[in-house]
């Protein structure tokens, strides 16, 4: 059974304090490792790649064959059904529609001085997409990190995927498809994130990597940072649910599941102002469970970091509701959106009894790539901003250089930076003669 | 002398290349080190901070005295003259009133399905900015991370400077007080960069860390990293001058110093299509090279690291300047404008003769907190979304879940998460039974 916790019980602040401290995630040392795997691709290139998958993915390629060909994409994407052909175009045109809408505007004033001002977005130029191989292979996955990239204006996007013994998910090649992107290849690991940041014989290199996967590939990542952009790393999924009276339990119940059977280290948390539906929640999760394909590790996720937490009020609920800073967070209250307002701290929130947390999944429109760990905190789920950056723009003009150049010259002097001031000096004098 | 390249050399593309991959910066290997101070500041808090600060600021502390009181604060900024306290007053509002241009919109509206979405973005609730002390504390730095930090929103902003001996620059002070900072340490190193994400009984805990420090505070920001928000990890400085017939050598030469003068690794480049100003202005590094106050320094810096290239057309300087992805970028081409839509990978450009890159340093009003090392590839320099994060919202009706529910449902079963499919396919039976 998972936590039951109130609020009113006395060591209810340690209890709830070692929820949010609980360490899910098993760190595997695989530092060393993967340094030395970065260090043969940069040197080795497509030898070192080609060494590595033979090993891990127990797959022999040569350089040519690391790339999926049109004919081999054709030939694995007809095997996909038209049902799930038709679901997964809704869902991409449904993502496309709403990150098309996180386009940002570039800017651009005169201001009183006569400095003209402003800032100017640009894609980034390439980008890799990390997919993982086997159970995890996940189509939306794919849509929810190529399509906010192609909405920024990617030139060119790269999928790395893992086929161990060369077995691929025809879906995950069709979700590519749809998306847009560029060139597909069959490795992973350390050794496709090392291809996507140096570069190799047949890999170009890429500016930005995103997506997730493993122990070792979160190390790589962590590992080229600053060579290229990454996004987050990602740990174990959350949901956190908020209910109050004359909610339906099998509905929550499912809600929770649908996080606790990713991941024996996934955690899903339910609060809520009626002490009944919360045992109500916890007996229709244990009915749920005993036919669940996933029983084991869900119940596992359930067991071993799941809870229920009983409050008196929602302001109760939305102090602890940010403490959490969950990644996923259902408000299935009378007025969620009030509610909502008092919890800054989240990745994503599904309002009201018709949000399930799955149609953020999949066909919502928001991407299912979000913070997790506490770090919706700082941090926001995977958006078209991920793959721009900004360039900020000035042009002065003599009469702006001469209102407020004396005061840069100024503050240089102070922080003795004499090239500074001089550089300043130099064309104030000229305006002045 | 440093390197003096023509695009019709045979070996340019090799020499450049050379420039471009050039490895400024010895990475220190102080990671073990680092690694024993976070774990001792996690650990025991104030006491290890204190002890640290004894060691390497050789200044004896108690937990009371690592906050600076109002009254030292005070007493500090009494030194400050009028004229530098004017010149910080006018480089703040400026930097405000354009950072008050970032501030992100809120959205929300409803699709053809009947789906209400949007997103909302809300700050961090606090932020620690890490203040280098000795010669390179700049006031300016205080305000280009902080007062964007405010503009946010930031509840808490929190500064950590070390004051080795003692000893701490008024200016930060006053520039620190300017921006709104709520609370300053005098602390520094990996053990404020470790006070600041873990906390001590002293020091709450931030969400997001930010500033540059050397080489010890980069290793502990990278280390924390996950835990807390941090900004990039910053490299030396960089400045690319493009610039055709007819500009004024001096001006170049004393652009490329305000550079070179930061630090012996720092990079100043010039592109010109004149190669007899480019022989100028080299000639007019060495004359004003003679009287620099920082000549050692700006010296090294030319010398190792500098070059003059000469190119035939502004699209070879394009070309060559979206490879260096330069930190700071002057444009003094006749059409500076045109030529800058050309070059999407920089951080922050300055346009004409009359713009200065110290200009953007203390008073244009962007930011001089920039990507460097090429990383103007794929981030941008510090801006207000940089301490806020977006929350996306949706709101499902039963008719929007009829309409798109079914795809969720499919997609969850291609997938084999099953609990995914039933809480859509719940819902779907309760509306169509």
């Amino acid at each position: 059974m998972p936590e039951f916790l109130t609020v009113t019980d006395a060591d209810f602040e340690a209890r709830f304090a070692a929820l949010l401290g609980m360490k899910r995630e098993e760190a595997e040392d695989v530092d060393a490792a993967v340094a030395a795997i970065l260090a043969d691709v940069r040197a080795r290139g497509d030898a070192a790649v080609l060494e590595l998958t033979a090993r891990y993915d127990r797959l022999t390629l040569d350089a040519a064959g690391m790339a999926f060909s049109p004919a081999e994409i054709a030939a694995e994407i007809a095997k996909v059904s038209a049902e799930d052909r038709a679901a997964l175009e809704l869902a991409a045109e449904r993502i496309r529609a709403y990150h098309a809408r996180q386009r940002p505007e570039d800017a651009s004033w005169v201001d009183a001085a006569g400095a003209r001002l402003g800032w100017r977005w640009t894609p980034v130029s390439a980008a890799g997409l990390y997919v993982p191989g086997g159970l995890a292979s996940y189509p939306s996955s794919v849509l929810m990190n190529a399509i906010p990239a192609k909405v920024a204006g990617v030139g060119r996007l790269v999928v790395t995927c893992p086929t161990p013994g060369g077995v691929v998910n025809p879906l995950v090649l069709l979700a590519a498809q749809i998306s847009g992107v560029d060139e597909i290849y069959r490795i992973g690991g350390a050794q496709a994130i090392a291809a996507l940041a140096y570069g190799t014989e047949t890999i170009a290199p890429v500016d930005k990597i995103t997506g997730p996967g493993n122990a070792y590939v979160a190390a790589a990542k962590r590992r080229v940072f600053g060579r290229v952009g990454i996004d987050m790393i990602a740990g174990p999924s959350e949901i956190l649910v908020i209910a109050d009276a004359g909610n339906d339990p099998d509905w929550i119940a499912l809600d929770l599941l649908s996080q606790a059977e990713h991941d024996q280290s996934a955690q899903a948390l339910l609060i809520t102002t009626d002490a009944a539906l919360g045992r109500a929640v916890a007996e229709a999760v244990v009915r749920r469970l005993e036919t669940l394909e996933r029983r084991e590790i869900a119940g596992a996720s359930w067991r071993d970091n799941g809870a229920v937490i009983v409050v008196e009020t929602l302001a109760q609920a939305a102090a602890l509701a940010n403490r959490i800073a969950p990644e996923h967070l259902e408000i299935m209250v009378e007025d969620a959106e009030a509610l909502a307002d008092a919890i800054p701290h989240a990745g994503a929130i599904f309002l009201g009894p018709w949000t399930p947390e799955a149609i953020g999944d999949y066909v919502g429109g928001p991407n299912h790539v979000l913070p997790t760990a506490r770090s919706a905190r700082f941090s926001s789920g995977l958006n078209v901003l991920d793959f721009m950056k900004r360039t900020t723009m000035a042009r002065m003009t003599p009469e702006a250089l001469k209102a407020i150049g004396p005061s840069a010259e100024r503050l240089a002097i102070s922080e003795s930076l004499e090239a500074h001031g001089l550089s300043v000096r130099a064309r104030l004098d000229r305006l002045n003669g």
